[in-house]
C-alpha cells in the first residue's frame, strides 16, 4: 500500500486502522505532506503497529523496488478530465485479476486534492475506479483505500472457503455443458447464446470445486441419455 | 441511514460525505453525544446538503416511523461477547437480498466505542457483518457504513445494466433443473447436493433475465426429450 503526497495526517491514520482490519501491513508514505502526528496515531487505533512500522521515502520509485505489478487508483472525474484513453476496472473485478496474479502487488492512492497524475497513472499496470455517484464520485482517500481493500480481503476468503475451481474443472463444465445443450433440442442459434450465458454465470459466481463436479455429474449423465 | 449515539463528529462529516458519494440523502441522528461542528462539516465535503439536512432524534423508534425493514450492524467481536444467537450477513448478502425487498429500508450503526446493544440488535430483522480480519475486526463507523453503501450502490448498478431475473423466475429455472438432475440418472443421494449446488451458484451470480430464460429453455428442453 502506498500512500502518494498524502496531505491529512488523519487519513494516514484512519488507513492504518483499515490496514490492519483487512490484513495488510506494508505502508508506505512517499513524500508525505503531513507528519504521523497525535490525530494520525489516535485515528489508527490497533493499527498502530502498521503505522509506526510504514517506510516513508522521498520518490515512488524507492516504493516500488521489488513490485510487480503496479495498481493505481482514481476517481471518474480524475479520469474525465485527463487525456489518457484508459479504461479503469472495478475493485471487484482488480480482486478477481490478482487472485490468478503471482508476485508482489502495489496499491497506489494519490494526493487528497489531485489524485494521481496522468503520468503517474500511464506508469501503473491497472487502473481502478470505485463505482460511484454521478453527483459525486470523488471519495475520502481513507474510504476509497478500505473499499479496495475489503474487496482484496473478500476474495482472499472466498478463495480459502470455497477452494475455488481450478480454470481446468471450469472448461471441463463448459463443455459437458455445450454437450447437453446441442442434445438437448435447443434451436440451433440458441446453442451459442445459452453457452454463453452459461459461461458468464459460472465465471461470476466463482464456482468451488465441489460444485463444479456436481453439475460435471449432472451434466455428462443427462448428456449421455440423450445421445 | 441511522447513526444511534454517534461520539465523533468527524465520523458523522465522514458518512455524509460517503452517503453522497453513493446516492443516499436521508440521514438521521438519534441521540448523538456530539454537535455538528466545523469538522463534521469540513469533512463532509460536498456531502454538507446531507449533513445539513440531517434529521436530530432523541429516541431510535421516531427515526424508524414508516421504516418496512430494519438491518442492524455489528462487528464479529461485539457477537461475539453477546448472548444472541444470531446469524449475521454480508454486506454483499444484504445488497442481494434488499433488492428483491419492497418498502423503506434503515442501515442502523451503533456507537463507536460499544456499537448497539444486544436489545437494540435483536429488534433489527437482518443483521450485517463486515468480514475482516480475525486479528483485528473493528472498523470505523466512517469505514463501516461506507463499504456497506458501496454495496448498495454496486447491486444497485448491476440491476440496472444486467436487468436482473425476478426471483420468479429464478424459481422456475430451480425448478427446470431439478426436473433435469431428477431425469437424468444421476444417483439419488447426489440429487440435492447438486439442486443446492446449482441453487448457490444462481444466487451469487446475480443471474440477468435473458441469462435465466435461456438456461430455462436449455432444462426444459433436455427434460422433456429425456421424459
Amino acid at each position: 500500500m502506498i500512500l502518494l503526497e498524502p496531505e491529512s495526517a488523519g487519513n494516514i491514520g484512519s488507513v492504518a486502522r483499515s490496514m490492519k482490519n483487512f490484513d495488510q501491513n506494508d505502508l508506505w508514505l512517499v513524500n508525505p505532506k503531513t507528519p504521523i502526528d497525535t490525530q494520525a496515531r489516535a485515528l489508527a487505533m490497533h493499527g498502530f503497529d502498521v503505522l509506526s512500522s510504514a517506510k516513508i521515502v522521498n520518490q515512488l520509485e524507492k516504493a516500488l523496488s521489488g513490485i510487480d505489478t503496479v495498481v493505481g487508483t482514481s476517481s471518474v472525474s480524475a479520469q474525465s478530465t485527463s487525456n489518457i484513453a484508459r479504461i479503469s476496472i472495478t475493485p471487484e473485478e482488480l480482486a478477481f485479476a490478482l487472485s490468478a496474479a503471482r508476485g508482489n502487488v502495489a496499491l497506489i492512492f494519490g494526493r487528497e486534492s489531485s489524485g494521481l497524475t496522468n503520468l503517474e497513472i500511464e506508469n501503473c499496470d491497472l487502473l481502478v475506479t470505485i463505482p460511484a455517484s454521478r453527483v459525486y464520485n470523488v471519495l475520502n482517500l481513507s474510504t476509497a483505500v478500505s473499499i479496495t481493500l475489503y474487496e482484496l480481503f473478500q476474495q482472499e476468503q472466498r478463495g480459502r472457503e470455497l477452494r475455488l475451481a481450478t480454470s481446468i474443472t471450469r472448461q471441463r463444465l463448459l463443455e459437458q455443458f455445450e454437450l447437453l445443450v446441442n442434445r438437448s433440442g435447443t434451436p440451433m442459434h440458441k446453442r451459442k447464446l445459452a453457452a454463453r450465458a452459461f459461461r458468464n454465470i459460472a465465471s461470476r459466481s466463482f464456482l468451488s470445486r465441489r460444485e463444479a463436479s456436481l453439475l460435471i455429474g449432472v451434466f455428462r449423465k443427462a448428456a449421455l441419455k440423450l445421445k
